[in-house]
């Protein structure tokens, strides 16, 4: 067996055998690294894939990664057009198998220390659908004995064995996974085991023996036992996987190149489960819940990845290590932190040790909460690591939520996470139990909050509304980002944890079940709505901090960058003040109703200097009106059992008015503007209310620049109509004051054909301000209300990459943004557009509202740090991009 | 009085004081016409307004009308800028009233024959919202008694004044038109007078002095005796009109440039009731209703052309003129005769003659039935009138329908019209009368239609289907163009007069009153749907001739013009046949339901040879369910009445189902390729009835090309899924059966992003066809059921020009097909591009089409006739648009 030479396979063949064979001279197809250099490097992705590239650049960075080497993609597109790969590329993977062995003193499935590798497929793009990995490759009959040996472990031998042959029959040689799940249940059986894990080295043996017939009964051939078979077989079995249905229907949905092609990678197996001198772990650089600088990890001695997982053995803290081997530690540490150098970022990291040898698995920029990626960012600067203007992109608009809800203080407490669910709504809870909704009424009362509680569920339905006004937190079992108690708590800004599946919740008993542990009514826990954790005991919550001091630091360094405005979409005059503390400069209200006077008043009071954009009532008109079924329903039960009441009368006549305003699509009725026009008569009563109060105010010696904003527009004709309406109304109050205010007549763009025809529209409106949810909606013909039943295939089919309600569709709505906003300002030079759809906290969209040249976005109080954080980075990106790339 | 001196008025004076008088040296301010010649031609419409051009224009073809004069819009303008027209004004004006008073030989009122005028306005478009017409313009104290007396009718000759008062008062002087109504209503309360007619001489005397004093009471003078000075003062206040606000709010909302001005046309009156030798008629020069030529109309001797419209004297025929009056019918028939030929085109006119003296006070191109257009046309090119080109032109297509439907035959027919309703539905019908549906039914049968009935009422509902549709017609005499009873009937094709007010139903007595008569169930009357004639009795009917030879004739001389293919809207082999009978070039089928295989078979023989598009399924899912509140609405009153029946859970689980299927916007909601993703076997099961049906029928010879089409789409990837889907089963299909046809697969474009991304959505789209229905609501925000509830207030304000489901919207609507066609086509050069909405058989929308470039319009069997017209004249136009003009 001890022989380096590539065996001629079935599968090669006929590609060998071909005369058409375009093996370029001196094409290097083969890529090696380890042993602290590589033939590659991170930028090589077109050759290397993904994968390889990464390997590449971790292996050039000094890092201790298990050595291999990387097929590369033209050799992929060789298989594709000839069917088979070149003479020239086995010589090279020959070559590059034997440095291989060489750098690890061992051969490929043979010996006392047998050489097992890994074989993966590694496109440009990440891409599911191809050949998952084989593991344990080089094991065979003999191999499998020296390993069971050297590992002191007979059962993770046959294991190992047993699973390659399983992954290598079903992957690469295509028989169904069925057959071999047979055996091994019938062998579970007859062990009377209950897991995997009860079957011991014996069994596996017996097993293995079964495997190997399903595999000689399937393909007519021994599974085979020479190595290098092994490794050519698995390797084109990856080529051939680049052209499988899934990955074709793959590409084909997320326009990926089908001649790109994939790499093929060969990495040397390591194990932490060898002995006493072997182990595995996982850590951070620095503390990724606060941003604290720390050496932060756990790890476990003689045991794989999926111990530390599995949560069987309970890991230990990271600095314990330094006591178990000093060295290692003091390796560790020195790696990580250049690391940290070596990649700029606060990196989240996987080793393995074997045999007293450190090997890094895995390195990544570190996943941080809003509050540890401000404060790393912070201190990274402060290092001289990165620059400020780095410093500005180092922290995701959306993070930033984090400093405006309350978050749980984990230092020096315990903490003891009883599961995870879906981070459904952010912020902290800390309660005692209920399982009821009049229960936490019970207990938490509606008055001062004297007895937190976290309502517990399987899931929520409107019925529990009471419990969850009262309640701190909500926690359910079931259930995802969209269900009931996620969408209501969101907008009730109020922390959730959903659908955490490893609870048990029995509400007949009032228990709930996790971890092995029962909790009851009245027990404390705590929730973490930001990560979806769900803590056992009462931790302390520290309250959110918008006036944050490093929070002002880093927006200080941020700002400078940002030329366009943030307004805040506050109906209220409490939401206008809470949105200016955020940093609002002017507000959008839009659920206006006739005579609200005092809240103009109030608003405008807020923005003090500042533009209040007002759009005239909108609202369907069948919404002001009793339900239609409703009312049915009420009639006919009367007619049952009282025929004569008197009330059937105007009950009926009730129906026949609500009848004649009945909608077939709301959405497409009668609104908007077209109310404005069939009733006069409403757009001048609330024009009157809005310059009476901006008068009023102006007199008291604020400074007050009302929009007015017309709903709905199409055509010009639409816009003239209502802009007249408001004009005549503002000189009149004017005039009886005897005070003007400077004031503008604009519109909403939120239908097609208002952005087709912005250039006539702009003739008659001061400024723009799209509506981008009913642009979506109309674009598409999407309803917002309805998408769901269709929006959950077309993510999964890949159609969307996301839902346009909550990503401005750049494509097609964005496309009329910007038709809108360049012929609008053809015919008005300068026009002002912005806008206000719910788009305008979300930081894509923001994004691209900068680079469309639009003057401001507006968003939801609590989304305006975001969004100012999102302009300043689009407008800085676009600064550093002209002065030559984020340089250091 | 005797003297043509213009005297100052007050309102002048402001103007001739102004030391800024920009008078123009040489500027020619008024166009005399009268006597066989004009200063001005038609041409002038920018100088002397649409009116009087036309007056010049019927001058100089040597018509005899009322002589008189324009002042052109200069005046008016100067007057705008300074506040009153310049001297040089007036010394024209004065001159043309000299030239005038010699021609008719009268003075202005004053002498025994006094010269009577009137004032109009008239700009270069036709504009309501200006002063209108000053009647009898002339008449005072004096010239009153003159006119009484060369009438021999004081009554009529005190009308006159009393009238000239009363517009002079109201629309000159702006006294409101209350008080003068205040004055008559109280006297005709005192002589207790039912009608205005009751009112003698001597009471009209004393209206007049009433009058007198309130134009005294108002304006502080009185009421001006002197002729000259009721002409100046008209004139200006016509000038001012040019400014009130009605006129600025209709020039603002039809884009009319307030700098135009207005001219003001001052005419002769004529009065055709100054005794035996005066009288008035009106007439065509060829049979309008036939097309028949010959000399066509009706008159009364010593009348007003009041008296003809209003029917109190019944009209005699032409043909008797001939023999009162010689001399005048030779002239008028010579005269009508020339203007036929001046005008190249059938002329509907109107005349006076006052003693003995005729006057042509209008004329104009006649309408015409469809049978007429056609008919004339063919004559006129056969008389060397006109060219093959022109007269390709001389037909609407829209009237094309009159030869789909039956029709009265009037010839040698005593034809009574006892009222003219709304021509709700074309067509013509012949029936007893019926009041009831249930009458309907019991008289007509469902069998062989024995006894044709004419179903009666004051307005139809939905409870008289069952007797709508045995009926042979329909009548109402309430409701308008969109009533149940029309709109019903126009789907079912059958003929119906709608709101013919001047009948009367009395459906307890079971009676119908018209022009004072009863007329009761079983009694025979006739209507006519194309013109909304009711006539009393029996005529007969003439079948619908869709091979006539005149329209084949006429068709044969468009068709070479047309490039743009038309297809039908054919959803049954029944509707395919009748189609392609009419010059169908292909089908669309859209109410693909699973499995209707036969209805496949029978529409691609029906087009054999030409292309049939297929659409998948495209209805909402809820249409296939039970009504919400219907269920909503049984389970209630089982829950009161049977609260423990067995059927009541059902009825819950069944009301859920229907719950999680409801949407709020059905027609933004799950339809559509939305269906066809998320349960693509809908998709596969359709293609697979497509592709086996035409396999099947090219089997046995028929020539079949089957163009699949995907609804709704938005994006690439919506395309290509299910393009994928379609492309699979007809392989499939064509291995099975071993045979192959051509086909294609496409999309409707709809949705305004399908416009947008269309060069996209064109990789995987054979063909595109516009959804215009669709895309009009999407692109509007306008759901089409719910339109109706804006659209009158749309259309009155001018906001819209005409219902944009009707008619294609070409800015909005219209920029996004010509944008998807042009994007579509650069993806995929030989792109097919069609429409498929309602708007493919509306003459303005087909031209759009042709405009834009598409392959194919689809309409509705009825329509196709008019489509290929439509088609044909687009095309036409262009091409001898190129050549140089129609010439003739």
């Amino acid at each position: 067996m001890a022989t380096s030479t590539i065996p001629e396979t079935k599968v090669r063949e006929g590609a060998n055998g071909a005369p058409k064979s375009t093996q370029k001279a001196g094409t290097k197809y083969v890529y090696s690294f380890g042993g602290g250099k590589a033939d590659g490097n991170g930028k090589m992705k077109e050759e290397l894939g993904g994968k390889g590239a990464g390997l590449a650049e971790m292996t050039n960075a000094g890092l201790p990664v298990p050595p291999g080497f990387t097929i590369q993609t033209e050799a992929c597109r060789e298989y594709m057009k000839q069917g088979g790969v070149s003479a020239e590329v086995d010589r090279q993977m020959k070559e590059a198998l034997r440095t291989l062995e060489e750098l690890q003193g061992q051969k490929l499935g043979s010996g006392e220390n047998p050489l097992l590798v890994s074989v993966r497929s590694g496109a440009k793009f990440s891409m599911p659908g191809m050949m998952d990995t084989i593991l344990n490759l080089g094991l065979n009959d003999e191999s499998v004995e020296s390993l069971a040996k050297r590992s002191n472990n007979p059962r993770f031998a046959y294991d190992s064995y047993r699973r390659l042959i399983q992954m290598f029959g079903s992957v690469v040689l295509e028989i169904e996974k069925a057959a071999f799940e047979e055996v091994f249940d019938s062998k579970k059986k007859q062990k009377k085991a209950k897991l995997d894990t009860d079957l011991d080295a014996k069994a596996l043996k017996e097993v293995i023996a079964e495997y190997k017939k399903v595999v000689k009964k399937h393909t007519s051939h021994d599974f085979p036992q020479d190595p290098h078979e092994q490794l050519v077989i698995a390797r084109d079995a990856v080529f051939r996987s680049w052209q499988n249905d899934r990955a074709k229907h793959y590409r084909r949905i997320n326009n990926i190149d089908d001649m790109l092609g994939t790499a093929v990678n060969v990495q040397a197996m390591v194990y932490g489960n060898l002995g006493e001198t072997s182990g595995t772990g996982v850590g951070f650089t620095r503390n990724p819940a606060i941003g604290t600088k720390e050496f932060y990890g756990e790890f476990l001695m003689n045991a794989q990845g999926e111990d530390v997982v599995a949560g069987i053995r309970t890991p230990v803290h990271i600095s314990e290590l330094e006591k178990v081997m000093p060295d290692v530690y003091r390796q560790l540490h020195e790696i990580t932190t250049r690391l940290e150098k070596h990649y700029r970022d606060m990196q989240d990291f996987e080793f393995t040790i074997q045999d007293g040898k450190l090997y890094m698995l895995q390195t990544r920029n570190g996943k941080r909460t809003g509050i540890a990626a401000v404060r790393v960012a912070l201190q990274m600067v402060d290092e001289g690591l990165i620059s400020k203007e780095e410093a500005i992109f180092r922290v995701e608009p959306n993070q930033l939520y984090d400093f405006l809800v309350p978050r749980l203080d984990e230092k020096n407490a315990k903490v003891e996470v009883l599961a995870t669910g879906l981070p459904a709504s952010p912020g902290a809870a800390v309660g005692q139990i209920v399982f009821t909704a009049d229960e936490a009424v019970e207990k938490a009362g509606h008055g001062a909050k004297k007895n937190p509680v976290i309502l517990v569920r399987a899931e929520t339905t409107p019925e529990d509304i009471h419990g969850m006004e009262v309640a701190a937190g909500i926690l359910t079992s079931r259930g995802g980002m969209t269900s009931h108690a996620a969408v209501v708590t969101r907008g009730m800004g109020k922390c959730c944890v959903a659908g955490a599946g490893d609870i048990h919740v029995d509400e007949k008993k009032r228990e709930m079940q996790a971890k092995g542990q029962t909790f009851k009514a009245g027990d404390w826990i705590s929730l973490d709505g930001t990560t979806g954790r769900v803590i056992k005991g009462k931790l302390n919550s520290i309250p959110p901090k918008a006036d944050d001091p490093e929070l002002l630091k880093f927006m200080s360094w941020a700002e400078p960058f940002r030329n366009m405005k943030v307004r805040a979409n506050a109906d209220i005059p409490r939401d206008a003040i809470q949105a200016r503390a955020f940093g609002a400069e002017g507000a959008a209200l839009k659920k206006l109703l006739p005579l609200q006077r005092k809240d103009f008043d109030g608003v405008f009071r807020a923005m003090d200097g500042f533009p209040v954009t007002i759009r005239t009532l909108d609202p369907p008109l069948h919404e002001f009106l009793p339900r239609r079924e409703d009312l049915m329903v009420e009639i006919a039960v009367l007619e049952g059992t009282k025929p004569k009441s008197p009330k059937l009368g105007g009950l009926r006549k009730l129906l026949r008015r609500v009848e004649e305003l009945h909608e077939f699509n709301p959405m497409l009725g009668h609104r908007g503007c077209r109310l404005g026009i069939t009733y006069p008569e409403i757009t001048e009563m609330q024009a009157r209310a809005i310059f009476e109060a901006a008068v009023a105010v102006a007199k008291q010696g604020v400074r007050v620049y009302p929009e007015v904003m017309i709903p709905l527009t199409a055509t010009l004709k639409e816009m003239a109509n209502q802009a007249a309406i408001v004009h005549r109304v503002a000189q009149e109050v004017f005039k009886e004051k005897e005070t003007k205010v400077d004031y503008m007549v604009g519109t909403m763009i939120e239908l097609p054909r208002a952005a087709l025809v912005a250039d006539e529209i702009a003739k008659e409106a001061q400024f723009f301000s799209f509506g981008t949810n009913d642009l979506t909606q109309t674009t598409f013909g999407f309803s917002r209300d309805d998408i769901n039943k269709v929006l959950p295939t077309y993510l999964a089919e890949g159609i969307l990459k996301q839902d346009p309600f909550a990503v401005l569709d750049r494509e097609g709505v964005g496309q009329l943004v910007k038709m809108a906003t360049e012929r609008g300002r053809k015919t008005r030079s300068n026009l002002k557009v912005g806008i206000c759809g719910e788009h305008g906290g979300e930081p894509s969209s923001v994004e691209f509202c900068y680079q469309t040249g639009l003057n401001y976005v507006s968003c939801s109080p609590f989304r305006v740090l975001t969004a100012r954080l999102a302009a300043a980075q689009a407008a800085a990106s676009d600064k550093l991009k002209v002065e030559g790339g984020r340089t250091k």
